[in-house]
């Protein structure tokens, strides 16, 4: 886990990058995962089930097969693919489910009532927080225990947003540090429920959701009322951004940082760099951004903003013309 | 860079295994470019230059955005559309050619003498190898300075055999280790250029090269030689597997050590279990596995040996009846 430096063109702001596109199964939520398989191994179980399509339930698979445990993944029968060949890859076993991912997590809760197995839904489970919590403890221990002004956070069911808020909490308990940076809540416009809910100050109102950003695609957030209260507890606030915003701050990050996040991965630059746009963003502020997830996991979502030029003949002269064409200069 | 435990069948091999599918863009290849990219730094050089369709190019494009440097990369015009992805997600500039990679990589030898240019080609740079050789460094390191038995390694190439021999002949110059490693060169049956030579005792000859484990797959190696000697002098020898045996390798790992590697990742581990049931394992060795890319740049190759079972309706008597019906028992 890393910490990258990301220049900017503001380049008063100090901004940095939590890389957690590179923990065991690409993505933040092995956080979590370590911590309920050791409390799943605390309670004597062996079998631990979750309802996802994602990067949960991959992390999940991958970590329960390091662990010699079962993982048991609900998924809704319309997932893609290519999502569920990681979770495959692990030996977990799937189940996919003939219904929307409500009913695999309503069906995922009478599993575990039914069998006695261990459940990994951080929407169930609150021992999952204290997983999602260390992203903020390390990056407290990474900035010297200092306080960062802003931390941006890609928010879908609100879990991991309520676990940068829990960290910060007990830092601040323990003394460790003085105070909470500010939690900035960035959704999607076509998964806002919460963001929603945090400008018009009314309860969480489902939405459909539809977003290029699949992690952060949620119609009812499980954890909605921890993450309202990390945004307002912190002093912080709500960013929603565009498909389109996301995809160029997607691969604006990756020029500029050289890391490749998924789209909810860089969903947390596009809120930082809205912000800015906006004037919200001070000079001199220390910033943190989340990504949360690897691009390697999401090739398709990238490619909507690639294109392969056209060969050439493997001449020299061929090239010398090449490099006249192309939108860098060569030179 | 993380050293995973691999418990298999044979408990009393020590069995350990390099992960560097976590490196900064999910690949081995990152140890030499990061040294290509600090010496052209040094010789005043802006822009590197690369012929490659995977994880070196890749590799060149994720930290060149890092380091504010322009990369430029020739790729044969028939490489597939994904792998180019991750390179044109970091900015680099693509430049297919129209012809194989032979072709493409003379072209850039080319430019390099043209343009004065750096050239991360580690069949052309002998620099690069002083990054590959970290890998060797840094096994020993996590051993406590002890040599292993025998270390396994992906060939294509030959560079990063040549650099993990490099790395542990240096060691043992400096006196930080006594003795080398066997070191074990594992090629796939359509691409086994380097083993076929180590076999007859000939110089190496040019093949066709053809397997599913793309990151192998080299007609003719241009590290060759320092392949050959990386075996001779350390008493190692070659291990040919079919990609049958590659694949299933690959699921395996993903299963019992939780590492979710590309084919030629996998490469190694498949020549360890083909050891193994050769007899040329003895009782309580200790051996390295070089894992050396991530899963998640090749989907489809991951996606040959997995089948998504039916979908259940969302009850839990479909659920009890799905349980019977798979392989892993759930009760």
């Amino acid at each position: 886990v890393r910490m990258g430096d990301a220049k900017t063109e503001a380049d008063d702001v100090n901004l940095c990058i939590k890389d957690d596109t590179r923990n065991p199964s690409g993505s933040l939520k092995d956080r979590a995962t370590e911590i309920g398989i050791q409390h799943a191994i605390e309670q004597g179980k062996r079998t631990v089930v979750a309802a996802s399509t994602g990067n949960a339930a991959a992390s999940l698979a991958a970590l329960a097969a390091f662990y010699k445990m079962r993982a048991v993944i609900l998924v809704p029968v319309s997932s893609p693919k290519a999502k569920l060949t990681q979770i495959l890859q692990h030996g977990a076993v799937l189940c996919p489910v003939e219904g929307n991912y409500d009913q695999a997590f309503e069906l995922s809760l009478q599993i575990v009532e039914t069998y006695g197995w261990y459940s990994r839904s951080s929407g169930f489970n609150p021992t999952l927080s204290e997983g999602k919590k260390t992203v903020a403890l390390e990056i407290a221990e990474q900035l010297g225990w200092a306080t960062p002004d802003k931390i941006y956070v890609p928010v879908g069911d609100g879990c991991i947003i309520g676990g940068v808020y829990k960290g910060w909490f007990d830092l601040v308990q323990l003394g460790w540090v003085d105070t909470l940076p500010q939690i900035i809540a960035v959704q999607a416009d076509g998964s806002a429920a919460i963001v929603n809910a945090l400008e018009s100050g009314n309860d969480i109102a489902m939405v459909k959701a539809k977003t290029v950003a699949d992690g952060i695609s949620v119609n009812y957030p499980r954890d909605g009322l921890k993450a309202l209260r990390a945004v307002r507890k912190s002093g912080g606030h709500g960013v929603i951004v565009t498909d389109d915003e996301i995809l160029e701050a997607q691969k604006r990050m990756s020029e500029t940082a050289g890391i490749f996040a998924e789209p909810a991965g860089a969903a947390a630059f596009a809120g930082f760099l809205k912000d800015r746009s906006l004037g919200k963003i001070k000079s001199g502020e220390r910033i943190v951004l989340l990504a949360t997830g690897s691009g390697l996991k999401d090739i398709p979502a990238a490619q909507k903003r690639i294109r392969i030029p056209a060969a050439i003949d493997p001449t020299i002269e061929a090239f010398r013309q090449f490099t006249q064409n192309i939108d860098h200069p060569v030179s």
